[in-house]
């Protein structure tokens, strides 16, 4: 919890200083939010139940519904663009392993009112800026746009079904399904080579000219969104978002996302690396949401964690600073005094509340972590100072009681 | 949720700082958890369903009997005392009112393993200074001894069914039936006016001596146990706990307390004052364990953030401390590259994503109480400088790029 919470921290840090204001929402909401959303497929995955009202509840499988839906009841009446985050637990009925848990902790962020690519270039941005505060350094970030793709198949009389079956299979990375999809359509060898390498090819943001010149002469009713695609990328560049690839496969399996979408992978976490995916979306039909261009992410807490503790930069250790020990009852009244001085100072401090001998407490302090053990005898007392052991090398000094909260803080960062 | 944040980050800081460690259990539990805990009556109360495995799972309604069983399972090879701490969200089926909602958060501390007055004084301690952390200022601690009571009811002869209803009428605060069934026990009207007196009047601790001398005389046996309950007021005022009150009218309202209970209420929070409620308590039975002496606090998150309202001592509003204004693309690259420096040296900056106008874009900056525009025109990149505008005072100054952040480090606390 140590390190959860420093990286919690850290994250949300980050969302403030980008001018994002965090929310919150119930628990549960009605089933019926994420039924309409997603589809009657997802009761599958749904802890679901009824209260004693009788209403059909849900504990929330994630928070972007619930948060448009506060956005619909409440949150309308802000200036725009809206800029709003949350951390909170979600619920799925699902097989769990290694970074899959039935329940799970999402940071997520949503822009609401914008459709400008500077928008979307600066979320892209924070979705970065917080898998660093929480000090990964090896994440790969990729970088797609689904209207593109749909205006391809617009264009290819790839519809419904078929349009449907294509997603399912860019999703699921079953590229002969894709390809043969493609070839269905009856264009040319190499157009259908073209928009496939498209989608199969992940290149670097240098390469993004060329590829966009190739489809520029393929697809010439792309040029305003290949534009628009290239603002973004030019923005992430200049936002300091390095090293990240276009890849026009990401098909993220939800398909409210309109636009630019993104990933977000951490390799060394294995078949559940991806720690982050967002875009472009719209839940305007849903809530009766007159235009409103949104577009946000999800972060998967616990896998960050996961990758934190991969790459070990965070501690997990929580050590104890001073343990106190004080054999006789005025010793401990003074012990008492001085923890709540040094507590006061910012100190993790213990006296002992067990009543134990000297070389027990000593044990008990040095299975803590504490940095210090300091001792209050009747020689001490005597003297008004405490004896103070550094744990480690049991290096011992004597030290004047009014001295001993400035002791600490030169010792102890 | 900025408010909320900044006090949870100060309880959690203040528990670490007494040697406490924090855990997490889940948001659901088996139902029979709490039935075996707190009777049959708490269905009532719970948000019960079955899950698709068909266990019958329940939100936890609090969080004492998770930490127990997390400590059953697993904490039990820790060495004691163990020091534990949580922070989650509890749920429960009541007709919701101020300072009580149906999903709530809940702040608790559990001390296993010692039955010293010096860990139940140091809990207590803890409990005090999380609300102080918190901000609050004006809160009432009232201490109590249930097996004291538990003693003299014995002695009287007060068992089972009567014990139940002199709890329950205590708990109520009907003292006309405490009244009566200490009546009925056929003791002389002295004694009964003396326990009465106990249970009804609260005493300042500082006259809690002349109450432990008419207790002794009417009741030498409960000698040992005044001794312990004087020995935790005197660690209380060395702790500098301060003006808290001596009441043996607190029943709890849960059968598992044994010993020492304390309770704390906010005056200005009205119909649902109390903020905090422990004491020393056992669920070994429950868990099969060995034996064992806990005790342990919860704290209501939500009464407290409202306190902390009522009293003022932390500010709601969450303020942006730099709008950049760029009304060109050059100075939009510009803006973009000074956002990611201010925003790494801790400052909440945002730049305009909206592509909107002078005018439109102040307005803005002001709606979100933005402490400094910064303007980025065409002469100011000329020249290599920033614009900054003071919004409140209209105070404008032309500044380096180079020394933007240090200005900003100058003049934003």
């Amino acid at each position: 919890m140590n390190m959860r919470r420093t990286i919690e921290q850290s994250i949300l840090k980050t969302a403030r200083s980008f001018g994002y204001s965090e929310i919150a929402t119930p628990t549960f909401e009605l089933a019926e939010l994420f039924i309409k959303k997603s589809g009657p497929e997802i009761v599958e995955q749904l802890y679901l139940f009824r209260d004693k009202g009788d209403r059909e509840l849900v504990l929330r499988p994630e928070l972007t519904a619930p948060a448009i839906r506060f956005y619909a009841n409440d949150l309308y009446k802000l200036p725009k663009p809206l800029k709003i985050f949350y951390l909170g637990d979600c619920f799925r009925y699902e097989r769990p392993q290694k970074g899959r848990f039935r329940e799970f902790r999402q940071f997520g962020a949503e822009l609401i009112g914008t459709a400008r690519p500077e928008g979307i270039a600066e979320l892209i941005n924070l979705a970065c800026s917080c898998l660093s505060s929480a000090g990964l350094e090896n994440f790969q970030l990729r970088v797609g746009d689904l209207k593109i793709l749909n205006k391809i198949l617009a264009a290819w009389d790839i519809f419904g079904d078929d349009q449907r079956r294509f997603f399912t299979a860019l999703d699921k990375g079953d590229s002969e399904s894709v390809r043969l999809i493609l070839e269905d359509s009856g264009r040319s060898p190499d157009d259908v080579e073209t928009f496939f390498d498209l989608i199969q090819n992940k290149v670097n943001s240098e390469k993004f000219n060329e590829r966009k010149d190739l489809l520029l002469s393929k697809f010439p009713e792309l040029a305003s969104d290949l534009e628009r695609f290239e603002k973004v990328v030019e923005f992430l560049k200049i936002l300091k978002v390095s090293n990240f690839t276009i890849d026009f496969g990401i098909a993220r399996g939800l398909d409210y996302y309109t636009g630019i979408v993104f990933e977000i992978d951490v390799e060394s976490l294995g078949a559940e690396k991806q720690v982050c995916g967002g875009g472009e979306y719209s839940l305007n039909e849903l809530f009766n949401l007159k235009e409103l261009t949104s577009s946000g992410f999800a972060i998967g807490f616990d896998r960050v964690v996961l990758a934190a503790e991969n790459e070990g930069v965070v501690t997990t250790k929580e050590d104890l600073d001073i343990f106190i020990i004080s054999l006789t009852p005025p010793g401990l009244q003074k012990g008492m005094e001085l923890a709540g001085v040094l507590r006061q100072a910012g100190f993790k401090v213990e006296f002992d509340i067990k009543g134990r001998n000297m070389s027990k407490n000593l044990k008990f302090a040095s299975g803590k972590g504490a940095k210090f053990a300091l001792f209050l005898g009747n020689d001490e007392l005597e003297k008004g100072s405490a004896l103070i052991r550094q744990m480690t090398t049991g290096e011992q000094t004597e030290i004047k009681f009014d001295n001993v909260s400035e002791y600490f803080k030169e010792h102890i960062v």
